[in-house]
């Protein structure tokens, strides 16, 4: 009965051992400061549904998750409503991964998951940098009064580990100040993704590097299950070529958040997330 | 140009002065406590948009919003993940409507949008009894360890007024402790709306009473726009009837709460609020 | 090749001849008069689209529609946003139709559409008695100014026929002013749709008949797919049974109006007019 | 972490241990003989998915899947469009689960997938009973030339066991020869799904009996989310009670069937499967 | 309390007076005399429902909506299934915000709603320029045999100020009488929106201009809802810079028209039309 | 009455004569050995439903199709869940096509539908080129142990002319051991339709050609109304341009399929589909 029944709840062709798994596949189901529309919390489990609807080999890389080896552990539990204790629940997950020698696969949730995922890696790489596709700059330092918001999540990540090590990528929405912010410290790339791509890997040579995705990066057109989305974005071939252009990089870590299944009927948000974690997993987890 | 222009942005109707009015609409898009979806906070917009689908008469009581005053406050602003804030803002509106002696009409929103609202009557009234229509008895002492949430409302609402002088009718989901609780407690009618109303009207005599509905005590077919839809329920007609079986009550607040648009494409749920909120001003309100 | 493929994008079952039917379907896809929400121009095409869902073989009736002898004639072709034009196709439709010596079954559309066929009807019979189920009174004498409104099709048959022959079922939505004409002018039920059946049986005897139903008047949970859904109606079984007890009348035509279906992603809407559309083929066109 | 974590992409609650379950938990995506509409192949994950969304403990029984101990094995792999592979692996893993003195929960898929159940029942018990609640008869021979259909399940069903030991509640569509035979051989009840339970409780006595339920039984505004919704049908509140009813009896398996999330944007039909599949391990599996 | 409920049932930021604001947003909710679907009538509330969702700052044009005086007029009332009558008042609403100096920003609504506003708009300039970005020529001098349609409005354009003075950007769809009617009297460009802008603004120079967008110009994946989308179309990336072209032109009114939210769960459509009121406000109404 | 009611239940404007017709619009409503999400049955009924959404004129081509004389066949009656007998009945339908020297067009249904059109066609054309617009390779020689599959269709199409017959477009998705298949047989070019088109043409000359294309080519954002959506297409932009690349070639018979109209609220793609049928008649088949 095995074998008919093989694990198959998790993301596409999970194996079934912790201990042995390269990457780690976890899901943050938070969603709770957005602003505009909840939903992400949902991300995670449909990303994980609809996987079964891509293959396991990529063509871009001529590479197989048959040969990759990752575990899917499932979301964590939170206390919706929560941020302080949310935050904390999801650095304590991404500190023991790290502290196991996982490669770790964060799956939104809204944005704001990867600030204490970036803080447990802020405790091993001093010199981390963050590489961050996105609509938004999410650079503000509170929003309505809130100093943790999915919209001050780069912000953060600015304070841990100095704005010029953070790039971002394909931002076409923000306040005055958000933009000012980033001309004077961080590196951010108006409406470009695949541009800039060479020039970053060059400057960022072999230091460690984290890479989100917020799935709004592209147009609202290929990736109309979002929060937020924001009209005049690329295409997903674009992304997606993008994304590998960065494969020389010694990347640590890699999230895709702020999906929200609920505003996409045909899910094709959801399994544009799932091909990016396929690509993701064996460019940079393997 | 004024007459065919004129305010058509708030509830069907809606007169352009606050002063005048007797009655106040307002929103609170709060729903970042629920536990399984969120997307209550789109509710009070979208109740007001389709309330232009609706006659303004009623048939039922043979009145008309016509003869009725009453204005739309809009939604309160409210900071997206900041619970404690979200509340206080909400209490402090709330305290203002009842200082400038109106009739607060509250959309929802989570359930817990009630709380507030209820510690602002409760400085009012102390002999306030509460009328609530429900499919979750909504009694934890703490939600995941949370005590602010929606599934703590009607908890709160005991220590505000006494077990004794809340009635809960169409319960048919909570936790052992909570029914518990309710047979020790409260007034709690297993799945029934209509049947215990006569018997309800007897004993509040002309003491004052709050009405809160929770779109989900009717069946999920009449309601499928809601955060956590529970199989079971009674009929539209059914509540409609219960609800106006208590006019001759001396009501001096209604709210209707967690409906959900997102997940109701023929916005039943929302036309079902609105003529719930029409049904309400006109027996309660005038 | 030809039992492969035989004619099947009309309504299940229905036959190749226009000349040897007996009944003759035919789809009115008018929504230019609505208020609230426009889309029923695609019922029509819609209840045959979903007709091959549902069986040929009635159990309430033990009667088939294979021994009926039904031609489905498709639409007929309007020049949208032109009323007086729209009406008068329907009209001229509707009169050859009855000249034809068909039992005319029309599919809506708007119910503005039920008054041309029922000013056709009314040259060949000055007797008939309407027999309406809907939500709404439909006796405006205008709407926003407009005598032509879907609003106003009752106080149209009114006119053709006088209100003592309409029979109003299911009503629960109007003006003031349309239940104060109606209970000075017509036979209005309010909310019921199932006890009055017997009276009416009895009062109208032999005469010639027309049943209109307006999708609406089931409650929304069961018909989700309407242009004006309105809380607080009958279930889909009552609507059945109440039709099925007129089955012994002097039925000449009947029609199935407002079904909307981008609103109802199930399609359970046009389902049921499918349903109703069967039923009534087998107990008054055979 | 585990705490944190612990699995949580099976049903609500389901234990970690196969082996030390006394009920197994199985999906069956199969949806390829369905004449009308696709799609339940997605009903077993979204019952899962949803499932978070209701209690674990039941006011109805007074009881608490805190004290049940039930395993969730997944979906049995199947190959598409090999109806008879995919039978043949389903009846082997129902072998297996009925050996492992496991009470199967079975989740489908179209209704077809009950047989093999059965067939693997019938080795254990020739005195099986079956009891159906189902909007459709399903006893046809062959379905379009084809023996192995969900139009046909009964009619194996009643070869397997004698069509006296089969009850069909809810019953309101099929061909005219369905019904024919039906009242021939099986014990049929149009529409009702509550007045026979007590009849059918003294018949049955203490032989082991099988409950199928296929969603379509309620009326689709209960449960829209189904291939083939027929109007007219009973409440979810009917459906649970009549399923109650039959709580003393000797159950021996259990599944509901034709849950089609796709057409079904609330969800509400997954949550009815989610609340009686709860409702069944409470009543029948402890 | 005032701050906390400030105005915000308007467009994102409007402000509280009509009489300071120097651009009056307004809604022409008409979509009677469209031919595939209608639903364009939720157009113009739903995009101020979805403006939130967006920020006040532009980055592209590097300018704030705090610094733009804008007032949201609401929606004009429309007796529907009336044209004349409703194009009547369109104009007159037109006609006064003229009048009142102000820079109307109109939202359909069908395409022609726009024929209204410019027939107000050539009682003041005769030398009035039209630049149209459409997938649809628009030039039937009747449709159906009605003069009065949407597919008819550019035509009227013509008559108003000239063919030569139409600049028809983004076409791909109409019958071969436009096409031919378009070579010898406008300036039409088939698909293209990018590439001609450098050339008309040559062209133009500081003639008075008013540009409409059918947000059907993008291709159906950039705007899905809409009333008949066409393939083959320009991203919303491309229309932004195509619009942002023009900026330096003397543009004296705007709008954007057949936005339909009903074909459009994601709201990307309502959300596109609400970035380009915005850019357009920056651009041309301060 | 019949210039009102003229047979529009087909596809936009076909005719009525089966035997006049050059071309056979013919739908194969089968998808029921599809792995990830059925619902391409659908397809065919839907392009028609919405072909009346498009114009007859293509301003592509400066052709219309008042000059082509098409029919429609309807769809073929199909025993759902035998495969073996549906692929029969389509190459039954598609050999008398053929042999009544028709140009097929063919609407789909699942990709597997293509192969008995091909195995047809092969009886008459032994050196029929293939040319195929496709996410997926379909290169499988097996799917779950099945050689009948949606995902072997080219792979069988290689057995009836040889892989190097086979040009496959827009590829981006596949295993290992067909990308490895493809290289060494057939042509395939990664990601790319418009660029090979050129030397394809050059190379086919005048030999008979026919032209598949899976709907999913295009990205999802341009057709979410598919069973297995990819993510990183090309624009319908640059498949139109592409397809119509190819209109000086011998193409004697085309099919568009895989489109899945459940998935796809505004019905863009069934839309998309229709246009490209428009296209194809009017270069292929006139």
């Amino acid at each position: 009965m095995k074998d008919l029944l093989e694990n198959n709840l998790g993301f596409m062709g999970a194996g079934d051992s912790y201990e042995e798994a390269n990457i780690a596949i976890v899901g943050f189901p938070m969603d709770f400061t957005v602003s505009f529309r909840p939903g992400t919390r949902m991300g995670p489990r449909q990303i994980r549904s609809v996987s079964e609807g891509i293959e396991e080999y990529s063509y871009y890389q001529d590479k197989d998750l048959v040969n990759a080896s990752y575990y899917d552990c499932g979301d964590v539990r939170l206390p919706f409503g929560n941020v302080q204790e949310s935050l904390e629940r999801i650095y304590q997950v991404a500190k023991q991964l790290i502290k196991d020698d996982k490669f770790p696969v964060s799956l939104g949730g809204e944005h704001l998951v990867t600030y204490p995922v970036l803080k447990a890696f802020g405790e091993k790489y001093q010199d981390l940098v963050v590489i961050q596709f996105d609509a938004h700059a999410d650079l503000r330092e509170d929003y309505l009064g809130e100093p943790h918001s999915h919209a001050t999540v780069m912000s953060k990540a600015c304070q841990l580990f100095g704005g010029k090590n953070i790039y971002q990528l394909g931002i076409r929405s923000g306040t005055r100040e958000e933009f000012q912010f980033a001309k004077e410290n961080t590196n951010l790339y108006f409406e470009q993704v695949l541009e800039p791509i060479e020039g970053i890997v060059q400057a960022v040579k072999n230091r460690p590097v984290y890479i989100t995705i917020d799935i709004d990066v592209v147009d609202p057109a290929f990736a109309p299950g979002t929060g937020t989305p924001e009209a005049g974005g690329c295409s997903s071939k674009e992304l997606i070529h993008a994304m590998l252009g960065l494969k020389n990089l010694n990347v640590v870590g890699f999230d895709v958040v702020e999906v929200s299944p609920i505003f996409d009927v045909g899910d094709c948000t959801s399994l544009l997330a799932a091909k990016l974690v396929r690509e993701a997993m064996l460019a940079f987890g393997t």
